[in-house]
């Protein structure tokens, strides 16, 4: 089955913004059985959108249409959909009760401008909205099915996943199709490494393989085409695991698993406690750390040293050490993670501390230099660094590379 | 001038990865005075590229294409663009020449495999490749503009800016409308109440105004088409000002700036410092705040305190106090915030606890309940919350609205 995605929004016309809801909408509907084979974007002007509603509903069998559900004047996803259909709009009272409800749990007056984000299409059904106030909805015409989801990228997700949306499509298009895809995400090594070591790989057919390198590792990506769901799957996990054998301890999660997830479940499953002490990172690792639900189990603090009276006062870090060495130095990073570890009385203590630029380098210490300390036990190890890039690269490598230290260390 | 982009690559289809193409270009157009009102994506599928730019000729005055012009097999859009243009493809001299260069200039052995790139559809003129091989072209047919360019973002940027396009799209357009747009980003008003106060400017036509809901916030988009530089200019101050007075306070920047840059920029200007003692958004605020360079001159630490022995250690807070009230509370905010303060001996402390979810609510705690706490000389002032969403909405939205505080409090 083929599909187009439509995103609306002169938001995405101007510059500036990058349109980014179809990029999960495409690899949620692969993994259901449907390629996406156009991607669409047009403003809030009624006539272009109707354009652009028309063209798909002459090329494709599934259309997903994102953005324009919110209660104001430029909000006309609905309203152009409609007349492109030929279908009346018509209050929805389980749409309107659904708002309504929203309102009332954040205590919130209902302001009857409201009541517009209910009319939907005479035969739509209604999606629930997880995350928000705006309704989607879906409808199937002459076997086309048609599924409209709010643009604020939050909703749009909780919506596909948990508002009823995925299911309907599971069941509409029935299975016939076998696509398996999977993305293996990597840490401590560059592209031109993981291209070399599984270039061979990459150049078979069939699964296809392709790279991506984002500002913290690369992803390996997988997509197996075969002609049976058995066939697609022995395909990918065969490739899969011999990927898996060239890049050994490097790869840390696959499909979205983000590095703090991983370090967090073999916490738990080690029972061991973490504390954290952060100076250029300026508190992204704590950030990403508690992003996890139950991370309250393991995590027990952070501290944001910014300055070097708070590393002497929050850590014990010895004002001479400092002084000696510098605040960006093997030494007091040692004495952080030491510090960190043995006042939060964790099982470990991890410490970051570099110059994330753009000033504040020197010939002898550049931009980019940085030192992260893990101790365990009595023991501290100290690794160095130099980050290339911007400030905020800077920053997310490091965040990164300390977690990756604290995973390498939890499984060796 | 109405321009749509198309972007070419199956790799843009299958998820995972976001066109960024077209931001460029969309902003690159809008200041020559050519408005992008469609962007569409496409594989490299012969049939549904020829779909695509039949489209494209029937609906816009400008086209620019990206993608599609490498040596090999799937790349495909010279040929496809060609049907559909009913023109031959015919080897061009000059295009050969400088692909020649290329290899000759990087010491290669020149493959005959890249003649291929140097076929160019009857008419077409070559546009310089700055950054790569693969040359692009532009040509005019039945006033329409038609442009090519590689798909890697460097030699389309490249090609742009200094290969011959922008100048010659300068020519085409004669300079007859001029663009100015702007972005005003709120904070604390919810998308039905900014349509509320400025509903009546949102309904006239010019200039147009649209709005955009974040996670963070409501964004206010205005932008003037008008037929000299001076009018647009003039017509968007007006409509900003109008908007500004309206909105009042809620406006916190314009055209992407970050609330951590305004708050920083108003922490410098009163010479003011601040710390941070965060408990559910774990270290956000502090990593948005370090975010920015120079920010060791205002922020002087901040403390994750995900335990309650960490909020008894690091700030003071009494456990008797956490115990009667519980550790999310207007109390434990209060004292968290002035702790902070004391402690890290800043000019004010800003405190956050809350129940982020998605466990750990109660009927009289409900997950989404936030106490921001901000403490300035002896007082401190906490202010309750109740947002809505995932646990990363409500971290995110606590974070945003935390930095909101301050904001207003240094303005007022």
């Amino acid at each position: 089955m083929r599909a187009e995605i439509i995103a609306t929004g002169s938001e995405l016309l101007t510059g500036g913004i990058a349109e980014t809801n179809s990029v999960f909408l495409a690899g949620e509907l692969l993994d259901i059985g449907i390629e996406t084979v156009f991607k669409t974007i047009a403003g809030d002007d009624e006539k272009d959108l109707e354009e652009v509603f028309r063209r798909a509903r002459e090329r494709v069998d599934v259309i997903v249409i994102t953005g324009g559900l919110g209660p104001t004047e430029d909000d006309i996803t609905r309203k152009s959909l409609a007349r492109v259909l030929k279908k009346r709009l018509v209050l929805s009272d389980d749409a309107l009760k659904a708002i309504k409800a929203v309102f009332a749990a954040r205590g919130r007056d209902y302001p009857s401008a409201n009541d517009r984000q209910a009319l939907l299409p005479v035969g739509a059904r209604l999606l629930q909205n997880p995350a928000g106030i705006a309704p989607g909805f879906y409808l199937i015409e002459e076997e086309r099915f048609i599924a409209v989801l709010p643009g604020v990228p939050s909703e749009m997700r909780a919506m596909f996943l948990h508002g009823g949306l995925r299911q309907a499509l599971v069941e509409h298009v029935g299975g016939k199709t076998a696509y398996r895809r999977k993305v293996l995400h990597t840490a401590g090594l560059t592209e031109s490494k993981v291209n070399e070591l599984i270039q061979d790989i990459m150049q078979q057919k069939r699964p296809s393989v392709g790279l991506s390198a984002k500002d913290t590792g690369v992803d390996v990506r997988i997509l197996a085409r075969e002609t049976s769901r058995q066939r697609a799957m022995a395909l990918l996990d065969r490739t899969e695991s011999e990927i898996r054998k060239r890049l050994g301890d490097a790869v840390y999660g696959v499909d979205g698993q983000e590095l703090e997830e991983i370090v967090g479940a073999l916490l738990v499953q080690r029972k061991l406690t973490l504390s954290v002490a952060e100076s250029c990172t300026g508190g992204l690792i704590g950030a990403r750390l508690t992003n996890i639900a139950g991370s309250s189990d393991y995590f027990e603090r952070g501290v944001v040293v910014y300055s070097n009276r708070s590393k002497t006062d929050l850590l014990g870090v010895p004002a001479d050490l400092i002084e000696r060495h510098g605040a960006v130095s093997r030494e007091v990073a040692a004495a952080m993670a030491k510090g960190v570890r043995e006042r939060a009385g964790t099982d470990l203590g991890l410490s970051v501390t570099g110059i994330a630029g753009p000033g504040g380098g020197t010939d002898e210490k550049p931009v980019g230099l940085v030192y992260i300390g893990l101790a365990t036990g009595a023991k501290v190890k100290v690794n160095e660094h130099r980050f290339l890039g911007t400030r905020n690269q800077v920053r997310q490598r490091s965040a990164q590379t300390a977690l990756d230290i604290v995973r390498r260390y939890l499984i060796s």
